[in-house]
């Protein structure tokens, strides 16, 4: 169902009713665009920590516009053994609602833009009939301003009866003195005659002030003091006669009008509210930026700290399950070979596994996945669903006796909860939501400057005599190469330490250095690319969450990083990977294999447990980054890096003949 | 005429055409937003000088896309007493045309798209269907890439058959000696049996290098080689069997392809460079925006300094007419009480004015002006031309025997060239594009710093001994004060001078500690907003521009800002004002009065020249201001400042009671 400005108001309470029904929740975002420094191949580093992705996409993707969003519900019906979907596509844009609302600036991105008019997005709907939206900030200085505008009219409550000390009174200045007495006069005539009302001419807003201000104190009790608009949106002064209970009733209703437009300007954010409430599973498909565009757009602005994000997020949506993740794990993993949203769900419909059954309540579109609708987010969202069905239901043949069915609250599908696909990094498949990172050993890497001329051939050059190498690039003057054996680490140190034009690290030495970096500035070290932090965009820059709803109190809660007691990581079978310790309160940090211990689930004890994704096409997974980036743009830089071949050769870092 | 990316290369000779025999061009441009920074208030802030004016729009309003380009051209007919009009209204957007193009990034502001769709603006053609455009560098560098792959051709040209001192060609790293075997083994097979072409497999950028590199050694008479693309967009290679002439055929069909493809990516920039090598004059309204982004987006960076700015600016329109200025300038601003394009348009249709007749060549969609159609840009350009001839007309009526057309290469028109309006100075009317600029004494202005929390009202309070004022907010925490008796500019320095809260200068202390920073620094000095400057936005960091074309010229002329031969202004009748000494080569500056008093027309000695406008309301020329901003939006910190009283008072500069 298509939602917008027009239908929203009607729509809501039946998406808060289908959400609160739901078993779980699928989600999925449009944006304006990716990355607005660095390419996405610099942006999506293969050796990326979790927290320099973080870093990265926190300072580089949210000042692109979230403009479509897509919510399907899914409830299990037992009697009919089907899946009842409701799914909602909504536009979204940030309309100003008044001449005081924020003025929000987004960035768009040629090649996201072009994207999605390929497939068919509807521009007009969303810049014509978007659905408007305000983070808690935002809804708070709104309140306030309606609040403290209340408190200027006359007979609305104490406060105007009350000025505090004197000093939010001013006085009439020489050049307005005019102006109030003939204000003063008109007022005494309409006391006198049979009028009801008066309309002053339109007028600035201090001279409206000075008009509530002078009949508040001359005529509290018989007058109603209001403004208005005329229909070219000029502000003008009404007065009436009214007794004192009309005049309550006008301020009453004056309140509730008010109350409304608030809401009307909350507006999306409210969506994203019930689902938060409802604390349903909520599943997405590579859907790290989505959770992250959903709270900086409609919540409030990203913490700078990736550990303060999890707490933000998983208060925000305490259960997340990405059906990415799911797919590049066991089992799934042996047998899904391309995880693009498109394949998977084109797999996940043939054996070994089985497409729910769904049904959609009559007056509400359905989706026809026959027809595909990729890149609608509504569409996206529903598909998501299914695959996660799919998935969920073929665990289920691993259990005596095996079951058909396997709800969204079953403990097969804990191992999944709350960890977010990592795109592209090579060695730690996902963001651990509700707990430490994998921290996998990165002997064999090195990480390497030189000058901006270098290309890939010339680190291939640098490295010839090692055989195999992998190159990823950190910025223009510096990459990470991964060496096939770390004994080889050593002996390139030892070569390099004469060398002038370029400079080898250990992968070790340069967290070291960068973690120095990010201590002394107190801010996040560079990543390597201009700063284009964009302060217009992020509208509130105030980190302070308010206290309002639920999810924000766990901002104020702080973890500390010192303490340790829950390290599970050492007797699961991540054996590769030592875990970072940081302390997650409460929410327990099962692993994949505690879970797939405890159930009673053989297979699933593989050896290698999900930590090495299965390969997936570069094009694919570009392609689920959010889905606007299909066609693998890097900027003209990188991409002649790429594919050409060095001008200047670069000096050979042992005297082995040329052998490429 | 609706020009999108479809019908563009068909249309393109029409425009050209059109161009080439017009009278004067007329131009409009919309943008997706006005300013990322500052509020459109503190953007235009009464008291900027002109560099300052300059530096804030090319800071702050550069990073939005002009994305609709309206063109009228405008032929008198002499015989049918008619102009003879052509109106295009192109789409623009910069649709990456290749995996290697540059990937555009451009801001979007909520309040000017939602300006725009409530003008029923279509976003859906502009992003689906938008004209690309390159800018200068940008088509270097793309020219560059062809020549580049050409060079890997074989049969192509001199550079193939010898690689620069042998580093252009690598050794075929171990890994791919086999699959370059395989290629060998298949082209013998080719040579042997009696196809005629080759299709390999898809490969990447690296082994197609490979392989023209090898079989351009081995085979560089007998084949054709040639990169192709699959229906996947995955590139391949193909290889014929081809004679020498054939061969040449193919490589110059083959260039033939790429210039083609050249001229569809350099797209609209083709039209300004049309008009600008037509010289012929261009008329805009309120048209300083439209240059600068004009030549921001289709030909190079814009200079840092003003000065700079205007020479590129005459090297690509040599000749500008601003009809705002026009309207706000004697004989006009008597009569003209509303200079925004709509009240313009309208009261250039009553008397003393006659609208012209015009007639649209038949195939052309022509305008209505009964039905507006108000920011579309065609339309706008339009009615800016019927603007301009009905005051040019006008002009007529002043000569003995009165005329009743005036020709757009008119004498009397020439005071009105190359200055364009300056939205809301106070006292400089306009900026002097082909000279040097006009500098108001500023001796009753007081420029206040303060701390954040004070507002407008605190501002009178302070300055409540003084009558009446004008405050100019610069920012949050610094405005200037203009007060109405230059005498009391000292009686208000000596009071402050041990104040602690705030602190006055004169203009001309101001003016000086800025000069200071300036050249501190060697940078403009900051207009007190956060730097939001925006590289990704700014493809072409370079500053240079090629020489390709003729305005590219003029940026490498320096001008030596300390002659001072060409002072026109000494003699002018711009008595209050000093006229800033700078040389501008060549391009003689007059001023309106010297043409007046040339040209036999008297009632144009007016004693106050055009120096003040005429007071125009603010809200009609938010609305001119690109269009964009006609709901007047300000920050809602600038707004409650100005509405709002005062929470704590601020001191009283004198011991006087409370006056306001």
């Amino acid at each position: 169902m298509e939602v917008t400005r027009q239908n929203f108001k009607e729509v809501l309470p039946e998406v808060c009713n289908a959400v609160q029904e739901a078993d779980f929740i699928s989600i999925d975002g449009e944006f304006t665009g990716i990355s607005d420094g660095p390419s996405v191949s610099a942006l999506t580093n293969g050796l990326d920590t979790p927290e320099e992705r973080y870093t990265k996409l926190r300072k580089h993707s949210m000042n692109f516009l979230l403009f479509q969003f897509g919510v399907c519900t899914f409830r299990y019906d037992q009697n009919q053994s089907t899946y009842i979907t409701k799914a909602f596509n909504f536009y979204i844009f940030p309309k100003p609602f008044s001449r005081t609302s924020p003025d929000i600036k987004f960035i768009c991105q040629s090649s996201s833009i072009d994207f999605l008019a390929s497939q068919g997005f509807d521009f007009n709907k969303v810049f014509r009939s978007g659905i408007p939206y305000l983070n808690q900030e935002e809804e708070c200085q709104l309140r306030e301003q309606y609040e403290e505008r209340r408190g200027q009219m006359n007979g609305a409550g104490p406060v105007s009866y009350t000025p505090p000390s004197g000093t939010g009174v001013c006085n009439v200045p020489e050049d307005q003195r005019e102006f109030i007495r003939s204000v003063e006069e008109k007022v005494e005539a309409l006391l006198k005659n049979t009028d009801q009302t008066l309309d002053l001419e339109p007028c600035t807003g201090f001279q409206r002030k000075l008009i509530y201000q002078t009949l508040n104190s001359k005529y509290s009790k018989g007058l109603h003091v209001e403004a208005l608009e005329t229909e070219k949106k000029e502000r003008f002064i009404q007065i009436s006669k009214v007794d004192d209970e009309e005049r309550r009733r006008r301020e009453q209703q004056k309140q509730q009008r008010e109350q409304e437009e608030l809401n009307d300007a909350v507006g999306f954010s409210r969506v994203i509210r019930a689902i938060s409430k409802s604390g349903k599973l909520v599943v997405g498909h590579n859907m790290l930026l989505d959770v992250m565009h959903t709270i900086h757009q409609f919540c409030g602005p990203l913490p700078e700290e990736l550990d303060d994000f999890k707490e933000v997020a998983m208060t925000v949506f305490p259960r997340l399950l990405d059906t990415k993740l799911m797919a590049s794990t066991q089992p799934f993993k042996e047998i899904i070979h391309n995880t693009s949203l498109a394949e998977l769900h084109k797999q996940l419909r043939q054996k070994p596994f089985r497409p729910p059954t769904t049904e959609c309540p009559e007056g509400l579109q359905s989706y026809d996945t026959s027809t595909e609708q990729l890149h609608e987010a509504g569409y996206d969202a529903f598909i998501t669903g299914l695959c996660f069905i799919s998935m969920a239901n073929y665990l289920g043949s691993f259990l005596t006796p095996p079951k058909s069915h396997i709800s969204a609250r079953s403990k097969l599908l804990e191992p999944f909860y709350n960890k977010l696909f990592l795109m592209r990094v090579i060695d730690i498949p996902y963001l651990n939501m509700s707990g430490p990172d994998l921290q996998p050993k990165r002997d064999h890497v090195l990480y390497v400057t030189f000058p901006k001329e270098w290309k890939t051939s010339d680190l291939y050059q640098l490295f010839s005599a090692f055989g195999n190498i992998q190159v990823s690039w950190v910025d223009d003057t510096s990459a990470f190469v991964s060496l096939s054996q770390t004994e080889q680490v050593q002996i390139a140190m030892n070569t390099s330490r004469y060398a002038e034009s370029y400079r080898i690290q250990t992968y070790a030495e340069y967290l070291q250095s960068r973690q120095k970096n990010t201590h002394s500035s107190r801010k996040w070290a560079s990543d390597g690319w201009a700063d284009t932090s964009y302060p217009s965009v992020a509208m509130t820059t105030a980190s302070g969450y308010s206290h309002t709803d639920n999810w924000h109190q766990a901002v104020k809660r702080s973890i500390s990083p010192s303490l340790d007691e829950q390290n599970h990581g050492a007797d699961s079978s991540w054996t590769n990977y030592s875990v970072k310790k940081i302390k997650t309160e409460g929410s327990c940090t099962q692993t994949y294999a505690d879970v797939a211990g405890s159930c009673d689930w053989p297979r699933l004890q593989a050896d290698e447990g999900g930590a090495s994704v299965s390969p997936v096409a570069e094009e694919a997974e570009l392609d689920e980054f959010s889905a606007n980036q299909s066609q693998g743009k890097r900027s003209r830089k990188h991409k002649k890096r790429k594919s050409d071949a060095s001008e200047t050769t670069p000096p050979a870092l042992f005297d082995v003949p040329q052998v490429w």
